[in-house]
C-alpha cells in the first residue's frame, strides 16, 4: 500500500465554499429569507464567476423572478456561468448571455427562444453544451453536472424553508435534491410567506433561502387547446387513430402531449370511441398534463387514472374535485412530478403519440427547422422502445412480429402529422433540416427527435402506416411513401405496392378501418369550445382569460 | 353535449374509503404512532381483502418488522392481496402467500428466495404479475399499479411522521408519493421515535402511521467484497477492461454492480491505472452503491462524484467524512435515491458492466436458470443503449460505425464473465435455460435480462470482443465465439476467423492489449483484504463482523 500515493487534499472543499459563500449573505438575510429587493447583491454574493447553475423553468413554470434578478447581477462580478435549464423560453434566459453573465448552456428545449438562441449560437454569444430529452437532464445532476446553485420557484414557504409548490410540482424536487445533497446553494422565490403550508412538497432541511417575488412565477397554459380549432382533417386522423390504434392494438395506458391531433382524440373518445363501444375497454391510464380537453373523457368514466408531469392553469378547482382520478395531495390539490412522471411516460404505458414539423423518408422525424435549435422537451425519452422494459401488456406483445424464442414486445410509437404544414410545406422530406442545423451548430450529432426504427406508426390525413410489421428498410419507406400524400416521399410511391401493402396490413387507409372520410365531422367533437368544456366541468374548470371567448 | 352520457359516481371513492380505514385504526393510534404491539391489528383494520401492497424491499433495506407483521395477519380478515415489492428476499415475503394472505406478486428481484418462489408458482401457492427492472416497477406505481398501502422503513421520525432515511434513502420517497398522492395509506416504521430528526428526508404530510419496529430494519452488506477472494483470472479480465475498454473508449462515467469482477476493477485503479497514466481521465463520475473496494481509487483522488442506489452497511462514517465525493445531507450522512440513480446510471453514464451466469451465441444473457426465477433488479435498465438519450461523450461517440448522416452513439453495455462458472457449467450455452423457465412460468416472454444486441463488448479470461464493431450477427456471433473458451459456443470458432477478427479488432486477446497473463497477480491489488482497507479509510470504514478476520 505504501508505495501508492494517496492523496493530499481536502475532502470538504464544497461544503467549505458554500460556508463562505453563506457568511457572505449573513447581513443581508433574516434567517432564511433573503429581502425581496436585495436578491441582486444575494445572487452577487452567493454565486461565483464559472459556476453551474440551474435555473427552474420548463415548458409551464419558471422561475421567473429569479431569472430576470439574475440578469441584473454585475457581469463584472458574476460571469461565465454554466447554465443548466430544462427550458429556454423567456427573453432574460438569453439575456444572461448577451451580458456575458452566462457562457455555457445544457437545456432540453428552447421553443419560444429558438430562432434567437440559434443567432445567438452563430454569433458566438453563447456555448451549447449538449441537447437532452429532460429526463436525460435529470440523471446528469447526479453525475456530470451537479449544480452549485439552485434558483427555483414554489407557492408558498414557510420560515423553516419548507416549500408547497401547489400543483405545479414538476421539477422542483429533483432540481433541488441534485443541488442540496452536494453543497449546492438552493434558492427559492415563493409567491407568499406562510406561517402553515397545505402540505410540504420539500422539506425545509434541502432549502438554503426563500425569497418572496415581486409576482408569482410565470405559469404557462401550454397545454390548453381550444377545440373550436380542430379541424374535420385532425377529427379524421383522430378516428383512425382510436379505431386503427388504439382499438386494434388495445392500448391500456399511454401519453398524450401537446397539439390539435391529440385534443381531438381526447374529444372523440365520448362520441366515437363510446359508438365502438370501447369506454372501460381502452385508454384507462395516462401521463400526461391535466389537459382541459380530456374533461368530458374523464366526465364520461373513460379515465381510470392520470400522473401529471405538471399542472394546466385554470385546471386546479377540477382536479381538486376529482381525486379518484388525479393525484392530489391532503391539501386537495394536484402533485405533479416531472421525473417521474418522465420515468412511467418512459417505461409503463402502451404508448406515446405525437407530431413533428418534418420527417424523412425513413421514418425519422425532427422538429428543428432551419434557423431554429429547438431542442425536444420529453419526446425522445417517451418517443423510444425503452430497451429495458421487461414487462408485457397486450398491446406490448401485439408489436411482436417473430416467432424467435426471446422476442420481445415493443412500445408503441405513434408519429401524426398532416402531409403539409401551415405555409404548404411538406412534412415528409428528402433531408432532415435538423442534419444543416447540427453542422452549423457543431453539434456532434445531428438533432433527431424521434429515430425511425422506434417509430412503429405514422398516422396522416391519407392513412396509417404500421411500420412495426415491415421487414427491411425498403418496406418501411413503402409504408410511409404510401401515406405521405402528394409531399416529394409520397409521390415516388407505387400504386401497385401500396394495393400490395394494404392486403398485408402494412398500410390501411380510412376505408380500410371502416371510417368514412365524410363522418369526420365537428358534431363528432364532445365540445365544440373552451366553453364547452367548461359546462362539461360543472363549472370548475376556470380557462385563462385569453381562451375565453363569452 | 346532452346526448352523451355523464358518468353519475362519486369521484372520492379512495378519499372516503382511506377515511373509513382511517377511523377504524383511532382507538389504537396515539396522534400519528401505531404502539409497536398493535401493529398487527392495525394492518387488519387498514388492509382490506385484494388490495394492492406495497412492501418495501429491494437488495438492501427491508421493511422487515413489517413484513413479519404482515404474515401474522389473520387470513381470513386479510387476503388475497396483490403485493409490489422490489425484491423477494426474506422467508415471511412468501409466508404471507403459502398462509393465502397475498395471492399475485409483480417484482424485480428473488435472488434470495428464486429457488422457493419458482416451486411455489408450480405449486399454484402464487401468481406472478410481471417481472421488472427496478425503474419501470416505478413507473408502474404512477400508472396502473398505484398502492392502496405502502408498507416502508425508515432510521427516525418525528411526532408530525416527518422522516430520517439517514444514508438508506434508496427507494423509500418514491413508493411513499405514489401511494400517499392517491389517497392510499403510509405506514412507516422507524427504529427510533426523535424530538428533532437530523435533517428530513420524507414530510410528515405524506405519512398516515409510524410505528416504532421492535428492532431495526434489516440492512444487507450486498456490495461489500473481500478483496482476499479476488483471484488472478478476475485481476486479469479487469486488466483487460480497463486498457481495451476504459482507456480505449475514454470512459468518464459509469456504473459497476455487485461482484469480484468490478471489485477487481475497483482495486486495479490505483496500481495498474496509474501506471497507465489514467487517473483524472477516465472514472471520473460513478453512479454506484458506496463500493468498499472503491475506497482506495477515492482515496488516490480518482473519483470526483458518486451518486448512490442505496448506502453500504459500515461505510456511513466514511461516506461522511468525503462529501466532496458522495450526496450528503446537512447532518453529513449519505442521500441515497434509488429511482433517481436508475435514472442516472440509464441516462448519464458512459458505460454499464455486469455479469451473468449464462450466454448464447447471439450475445443474450440471462441469470435465471433452471429451477431458479431470480429477476434481475437494475440490470435491464443499465444495460441497454437508451435510445431517448439526445446528448454526447467522447465514448458514446467512439461506438459510431456508420457514416450515415444521423449516425447516433450508444451506451457501452460490458458484459464481463470467466468461460466456465463454478461447478464447471459453461456460461456460454446453446440455449438460454431462461427461455424453458419462462415457459414453465408461463410468462409472456423469456426472461432476458440483457439482450445482445444492447450489448457492445464481452470480456473473458480469453480475451475482449467487440460487439459493437460486427457488421452482422454471423460476425457477432464469430467474435463471442472466440473469446468462450472451450465451451459449446467457444469451441465452434473457426481459429482463421478468430485471426482475421483480432486483426479487424473485433477482438483482442491480452498480448493485443499489451498485457502478459503473468503479470496478472494479486499484488496487483490496492487492497488484498477488508483490513487493507479499513487501513485505505483512515479506520473511517467499519467492516460487519462478518467480514472481519483480524
Amino acid at each position: 500500500m505504501n508505495r501508492i500515493h494517496r492523496s493530499k487534499r481536502s475532502w470538504t472543499t464544497r461544503r467549505d465554499a458554500k460556508a463562505k459563500r453563506m457568511a457572505k449573505l449573513e447581513r443581508v438575510v433574516n434567517g432564511k429569507i433573503i429581502p425581496t429587493d436585495k436578491i441582486v447583491e444575494a445572487l452577487e454574493a452567493v454565486i461565483a464567476p464559472g459556476d453551474r447553475v440551474v435555473l427552474e423553468g420548463n415548458n409551464q413554470k419558471q422561475a421567473s423572478f429569479l431569472s430576470k434578478a439574475l440578469s441584473k447581477v454585475n457581469p463584472e462580478k458574476v460571469n461565465g456561468l454554466h447554465m443548466i435549464m430544462s427550458s429556454v423560453s423567456r427573453p432574460e434566459h438569453l439575456d444572461i448571455f448577451e451580458k456575458g453573465i452566462a457562457r455555457k448552456i445544457d437545456f432540453s428545449y428552447a421553443g419560444p427562444q429558438s430562432l434567437r438562441m440559434s443567432q445567438m449560437l452563430e454569433d458566438g454569444k453563447l456555448i451549447i453544451g449538449e441537447i437532452h430529452t429532460y429526463l436525460e437532464l435529470y440523471g446528469r445532476l447526479f453525475i456530470d453536472l451537479t449544480p452549485s446553485v439552485a434558483l427555483v420557484a414554489a407557492d408558498k414557504a414557510d420560515r423553516s424553508g419548507n416549500l408547497y409548490t401547489g400543483p405545479n410540482t414538476e421539477e422542483t424536487p429533483t432540481l433541488v435534491e441534485a443541488t442540496a445533497f452536494r453543497d449546492g446553494i438552493v434558492i427559492a422565490q415563493v409567491n407568499e410567506l406562510a406561517d402553515e403550508l397545505p402540505r410540504v412538497d420539500i422539506p425545509g432541511s434541502w432549502i438554503d433561502f426563500i425569497v418572496i417575488a415581486d409576482q408569482p412565477y410565470e405559469l404557462e397554459p401550454l397545454f390548453t387547446r381550444d377545440p373550436r380549432l380542430i379541424t374535420e382533417i385532425q377529427i379524421l386522423m383522430a378516428m383512425m387513430t382510436i379505431r386503427g390504434i388504439y382499438e386494434r392494438h388495445n392500448i391500456q395506458s399511454l401519453n398524450h402531449g401537446i397539439g390539435f391531433n391529440t385534443a381531438a382524440i381526447e374529444l372523440l373518445l365520448p362520441t366515437y370511441g363510446e359508438s365502438l363501444g370501447l369506454k372501460g375497454k381502452i385508454c384507462r391510464h395516462w401521463a400526461l398534463n391535466p389537459h382541459p380537453t380530456l374533461i368530458p373523457a374523464i366526465e364520461t368514466g373513460w379515465v381510470e387514472s392520470i400522473h401529471c408531469f405538471g399542472g394546466e392553469v385554470g385546471m386546479e378547482k377540477y382536479i381538486a374535485a376529482r381525486p379518484d382520478v388525479f393525484f392530489t395531495g391532503k391539501d386537495g390539490s394536484l402533485r405533479s412530478n416531472r421525473a417521474l412522471s418522465q420515468v412511467a411516460g418512459q417505461y409503463a404505458v402502451d404508448l406515446f403519440i405525437g407530431s413533428t414539423l418534418q420527417m424523412d423518408r425513413d421514418g425519422n422525424s425532427s422538429t428543428v427547422t432551419i434557423g431554429r435549435l429547438a431542442g425536444f422537451g420529453g419526446a425522445p425519452n417517451m418517443g423510444h422502445d425503452p430497451r429495458g422494459r421487461r414487462h408485457s401488456t397486450p398491446a406490448w406483445l401485439d408489436m411482436i412480429t417473430s416467432d424467435h424464442p426471446i422476442a420481445k414486445g415493443k412500445k408503441l410509437v405513434v408519429q401524426i402529422v398532416e402531409t403539409f404544414q401551415k405555409g404548404n410545406r411538406p412534412v415528409f422530406v428528402e433531408s432532415l433540416d435538423a442534419i444543416e442545423v447540427g453542422k452549423k451548430a457543431n453539434l456532434a450529432t445531428a438533432p433527431i427527435m424521434i429515430y425511425g426504427d422506434d417509430v412503429t406508426h405514422v398516422v396522416t390525413e391519407e392513412g396509417i402506416a404500421y411500420l412495426y410489421k415491415a421487414n427491411s428498410l425498403e418496406e418501411r419507406r413503402q409504408a410511409i411513401a404510401a401515406i405521405a400524400g402528394v409531399t416529394p416521399i409520397g409521390l415516388e410511391h407505387d400504386p401497385k405496392r401500396t394495393e400490395q401493402l394494404r392486403r398485408d396490413g402494412l398500410v390501411a387507409f380510412p376505408e380500410d378501418l371502416g371510417i368514412r372520410r365524410t363522418d369526420a365531422k365537428r358534431s363528432l367533437l364532445a365540445a365544440k369550445s373552451i366553453e364547452e368544456l367548461v359546462e362539461w366541468s360543472e363549472g370548475l374548470y376556470e380557462p385563462p382569460a385569453r381562451f375565453r371567448s363569452w
